[in-house]
């Protein structure tokens, strides 16, 4: 148990955007490293808040009431039930605190990036 | 509420030692800054674990069990009722998570960190 978690060491091994691996477990929150690059799609979380900490890159959290555009060493929590949507500059790389893992299509996670695709397809 | 939480903002704000700040909230859990140097005491949350987020300098988290060093990323959750001593190098920035606010004397706080003291004293 003596060995610190290295959360770049896991970013570097996740080939999948929008994917979240858990690195971490403490008082029923899971510690979630994910990577995103381009946009997912709108949702909200019925039944938990979600906290971001950006630790590279750039990310925008669209709300409906405005974005909140995050830098490195910025947190921000959507509470439960606030619609949103992630969208990543350049490869933005994050944690995320929350009670289970979200990045499935309830989470909005985008279909291109399932199966390890890493581009964002644009479809006209 | 759609301003992000810098943490380096809260942290350059703080005027005492190993005295937490909460700058935000979800799901039960508390996230706060502290910095620290020198050495806290040896102490257990018997009812909480409690996360370590190093943001900068050096943390060891001293167990019994040995040390766990962490770097500027790297993240370590002291179980409950797992005794331990953090001690910094330089001053050391970071975030803690749990679901109270653990910087007293029962969490291991020195008694020269009280009132804005910010400097270790040494005692023979």
């Amino acid at each position: 148990m003596n060995a610190p978690v290295t959360l770049a060491d896991h970013l570097d091994a996740l080939t999948e955007y929008w994917s979240q691996r858990v690195v971490a477990e403490a008082n029923g929150s899971l510690f979630k490293v994910a990577k995103g690059i381009g946009s997912t799609r709108w949702h909200a979380h019925e039944d938990e808040d979600e906290t971001f900490l950006l630790l590279a890159g750039e990310l925008t959290i669209q709300l409906r009431a405005g974005d909140v555009r995050l830098r490195p060493g910025d947190l921000f929590v959507i509470p439960r039930g606030v619609e949103h949507c992630p969208v990543a500059g350049d490869e933005a790389r994050f944690l995320i605190i929350g009670p289970s893992v979200t990045s499935n299509a309830a989470g909005g996670k985008p279909e291109w990036s399932y199966n390890g695709g890493t581009q964002p397809v644009e479809t006209a």
